[in-house]
Parts: C-alpha cells; structure tokens; sequence
C-alpha cells in the first residue's frame, strides 16, 4: 500500500481536484461507438442506438469491502470495475463505459490514485469499456471507491431476476466458495504478518483462490456463449453474497422456491483442501462465502439439452413452487435444510458432529 | 444532526444492508417512462427511447463539501440530487433518472438515512426524476454521498462545453456570489455557537442566500426557456466552482478566450450587503465562490435580440481568439484583470487598498 509516508511521493494538491482527474484519466481511450462524450465535459454522453440502457452502481469501502494491509491497490482498481461489470453480465447486457468515483483521505498520494487507476485501464482494456467520466475528492478518513457501470442490449434479451417459473433448471458458472477461503487464507497471513513482521506469508499452493480474491472477472464471457446454445435463461443474478442469499433474491423477485442439490454445488478441489486445512464445510463458503462473481441463472426445462454436458455451466437444482419454500437437499440423506442468508451454524455442527 | 447517542434510535444492523435499502426506497415510485426497472435488480433498466444519454457521477464528502454541524440531513440529501441535475441541465438535456450510493460510519443511525432519503424524495418529485438505483454501505468513518445522474435529449440538442466560437456572447442565469455567501454565515454562526452553545444564531434576514447555500436548486427550467426563445447555445457550464474556475474551462475545451465585464456580473443586492458586512468583494465571491449552480453558457451574436431584456438571463461578456486570453475588464478603468481559478488576493488588495 501506498501511504504518504516518503518525501519523494505526491501530493493530492500538487495537482488540485481538476489536475489529478485530467492526470489520471488522460490516457484513457473511447473505444466504443456508443461513447459519443468521455471525461471532462459536465456529462458522458452515451448513444444507445436503439438499445436499452442498464447501469448500477456499487461502493467499495475501506475496512468493510476490502483491507489495504494485503490488497494491492492496483488489484483494487481492477476489482471494483469487475465487480460492477458483474452486474451488468447479471442482465445479459454488454458492459460499455463505467464512472469512476474515489474518496480518499490525505494520507493517499497521487500514486496511489494512479496505481488505482492502472487497475481500472487494465479492467477497461480486458473487458472493451470506456471510463467517461469521474470524481475525486478528499475526505475524512479512508477510501472510498464507488463505480457507475453502463451497459447495453435489446429489450427482449435483458434478464432480470423475476422470470423464473416451477421447473425451470437453476444453473450456476464456474465453482463457487473459492474467493472467500482466499480471503481466509489473507486475512491468516496478515495476522501472522502484523504478530511478527519477519515472517513470510505461506502463500504457495494457493493461487487459484487468492486471485478469486484479489482479481475476480465478471463473467462478460458467458452472454455470448448462452447466445451460442441459443439459450435465453428465465431469471439471472450474479454471486456476490453466496449462493444462498442470491438464489432468496432470485426465490423473492420470481416468486418461486428452489431446491439446490449439495452434491452438485461445484467446488474446486483447491476449495475443498484449503476447507478442510481450516475446518470449514466448503459447501458452506459456496452457500455463504460471496464474491465469486459468477453467474447464477434459471433455464425452461427444454433447454436441458443444450445445456447439460457443458464445461461452463453446472445445473445445480431446479424451481418449484413459492410455498414449497427454498430448501438444499442434503448429500446422502436427501434431508431438506432451509436455505438461509444469515449463516449455518446449525448445519454445520449436525454435519461436523 | 441524527448522530446514535439515543437508545431509541435504530441501528443500521437492525435491517441489514438488503433491508436497509429496501427500506430507504420503497416508497420512490417510477414516473418516468424511460424508467423499466428501478430498484431490486442487478441493474436498473433504462428505455433512451432514440435519445442520446448524457451521465455524470459527483461525490459528496463529509468534512470537504458539508458540515453536519450545520447542514440537516434532509438539506443534504435534496442538494445531492440538486448539484447532480445541474450537471445534466448544463448539457440541455432532461434529467430523467438517479442512482444513490450512501456510504456512512456506524454513528449513522436508520433515521439518519431516513432523513437523507426524505431530502432525496424531495428532489425527485421537484425534478421529476426517478430513483432506480443505489447502494449503501458501513464505512470507518464520515458520510459520502455519491450520486450518479442520468438524462436524455435528441443528439443535436445536446450541449457540450467545446462549441464556443469567437465573438459569442458569454451569459449567466440567475444571480453569483449568494452560495459562498451564505456559507460564510453558516460558518460564523456555528463558531460562535462551539464557543458558547447558549448563543442564538443569528440568521435572520440572511434568508436567501442562506437558501442559495442549503438548498440550491438545478437550472432544470432553462432548457425549455432557451427552446421558447429558439436559442441554443453554443457551449455551456454550470457554475458550481465559480464564475471564474467554469469560464476557463469553456476557453480550454472551446479554445477561445474570453473577456468578462465586472460591471455586467449578476449580483443580489443581499450578496453586495453581506459581502461589505464582512469585508468581502461580492464580485470575488461571484468569481470564485463556487456552489451558485446557475448555467454559463454562449450563443452567437445573432441571438443578442432575443435574450437581451430577459429576465432570467445577463448578458456578461463575450468570446475573443484564444491568443487573447480570458481577462476581467474592471468597473471603471477598464483594467485588464486576469482572470485565474486560484482566488483573487492581488486584485482585492488593489480594489480595497
């Protein structure tokens, strides 16, 4: 982390608020058509050739999202725009521009801003956006990042979270759980760091889910591939929460139950091992961990086909109705245990016990 | 001030993040018909019916854009939306639609929010723009508001700060100088209550520009009276950093300069007696007070019939070759003043000397 402890760093107001905007976003490029107008006008001007428009915005902030003592503040950049770009694949659009918001104490320098922002040019090259427009300001204390990401589709391809019917398959990308025993595995070695600054992180061996962490991507990859198998699902939500808060959102906005089957819930086998190295169910860090960011979406049962030998995607339960509530069904036994936002402590130990 | 010294204030936990927001925006409803999806999804949805979309992102930092000491809640949360809209009214587009992010330290109780939002309702039914997305957060300390405003107008409708020609009129809306005004009595006023907290504040009589400080309102009525008189401008600024800071920028992204009269500069007679109170020059504060969210704005000299008598508008100056420079032309003398975006102390000792 950068902190404005050297003479050779500089100042915020060595460039004044309007300085540092055009220093940090100057070499930024428009490079899609949409983006008629990017920063330093008193708006972007956007052109949705007769698209919709979907946008979001998402705050990152110091101490609840995110500990500057082992996440680089370029990975942080890069972070905030994927986050919010995750949104955006959660609506079936392609992401097109994001705005950039940073509120930042005085203890941070213009470099830390500009590795902030080599994070952010290195997400808007990666995933073809344009950064059109921002604010900078001081504040009290800490960082704050907050992203307005755009994005654009035909009216009839959008997907929100309240088209799933009864019957309908419920289908997740990737695997889950990994980016939050990354998480467990920083916060491990920070803590041994700060008891003895001597010691080196144990880092090794776990990379696939310290970069879940660290550099997740949204997965702007799989609207084309849904296009590919000729696939519209039903509903969609992205996996920020764990897997159990977003299918209650999905349950909520479409108003059906779901059953999620534990034995299909994909994990990877870095997942499983670092799990049990620190004593915790991985199907649990799926259920409750967040910050996969993959895709979770509903398909009609015809659509089963096309879909059920596919390397990307894993069918892992399917809708039923409202008052059949939303339940996981347990490996082996088949017991239903209700899906819940808040935590599972009670599972847990009848698993462990 | 809601700060959570009562036991009968509700802590934020008691919702939970979902909940909070949830809480916070049910009762906003969508007028708008480019408004398809507001609050709840991944994504709010956004119909630009063939317009273009113009979009801005502004932060609002505790400690560098407002003092809760003296600001209510519900003040803040109408003026975040105000300051916002006046970034599209300063493209001539209709605003149509904003996402709030509300980031706030554990001190901040549900009524703290409640109150906020009561000032964010406020806005959008006076601005008839909808609310279709937000989040909120905990953070380690302090209030940020980042507000993201969207609005629409055909292509050629549309205003940019870079179309100004040499030669064109330069004009302002409403009256300068009142905001930074009255935050220099808001600023006394609560000095003189930290000293001794049995002082009554003094503010009567102060009312507008105390109202210029608290509550600005976004020029959102300019664009249908510039229509009626069938003039549209060339370029055009809003001025929330001064008269001085936003000509400056027109002659950068316009690249031409421009010469401002001092005697022309629009300035309410309560703004010339508050200023001499307190041993201020009003057109300084005109100048380089910043907040008053009038439009500047040029239109070509043909135009000069059609807005000369009116009202709403002042005729100030106009534009020269960039060669020339951006200069004040002093009240009597005629002297040249440069005109420059870091305050005027030369030129103030020279006045008052």
């Amino acid at each position: 982390m950068l902190e404005d402890k050297s003479p050779n760093l500089t100042p915020v107001s060595a460039y004044g608020e309007f300085g540092l905007i055009k220093h940090l976003t100057e070499h930024f490029s428009l490079e899609n058509s949409s983006s008629q107008l990017g920063v330093g006008d008193d708006c972007a001007v956007i052109a949705p050739e007769g698209r919709q428009v979907v946008i979001s915005t998402d705050i990152l902030a110091e101490g609840v999202h995110f500990n500057l003592g082992y996440v680089p503040l370029k990975h942080l950049g890069y972070k905030a725009v994927a986050v919010n770009l995750s949104d955006i694949a959660a609506m079936n659009a392609k992401p097109t521009q994001i705005l950039v918001a940073v509120a930042a104490s005085n203890r941070f320098p213009v470099e830390a801003f500009e590795e902030i922002y080599a994070g952010i040019a290195l997400a808007c090259k990666h995933y073809q956006v344009d950064l059109v427009g921002g604010d900078t300001t001081s504040s009290n204390s800490g960082l704050v990042i907050t992203i307005t990401a755009v994005g654009m589709e035909n009216k009839e391809k959008i997907v929100s979270r309240s088209g799933a019917q009864p019957n309908d398959l419920l289908v997740v990308t990737g695997d889950l759980g990994g980016a939050y025993l990354g998480l467990q595995i920083l916060e491990r070695e920070h803590s041994v760091f700060l008891a003895n600054p001597n010691m080196q992180p144990e880092m090794d061996g776990y990379d696939y889910i310290l970069q879940r962490q660290l550099k997740p991507e949204a997965r702007t990859d799989i609207k084309t591939i849904l296009a590919e198998l000729e696939i519209h699902p039903t509903a969609m939500i992205d996996v920020s929460d764990g897997l159990s808060s977003e299918t209650l959102h999905l349950s909520d906005q479409s108003k059906v139950g779901f059953r999620i089957y534990e034995e299909k819930i994909p994990l990877d086998s870095l997942t499983i091992s670092t799990a049990e190295e620190l004593n915790l169910n991985p199907v649990m860090c799926a259920l409750n961990g967040g910050e996969d960011y993959e895709l979770l979406f509903t398909i009609a049962p015809a659509d089963f086909d096309k879909i059920k030998n596919h390397p990307d995607f894993t069918i892992i339960g399917h809708a039923v109705d409202l008052e059949q509530g939303n339940y996981l069904v347990a490996r082996g036994s088949n017991e239903l245990v209700e899906l819940n936002a808040q935590g599972w402590d009670a599972y847990l130990k009848s698993k462990r016990g």
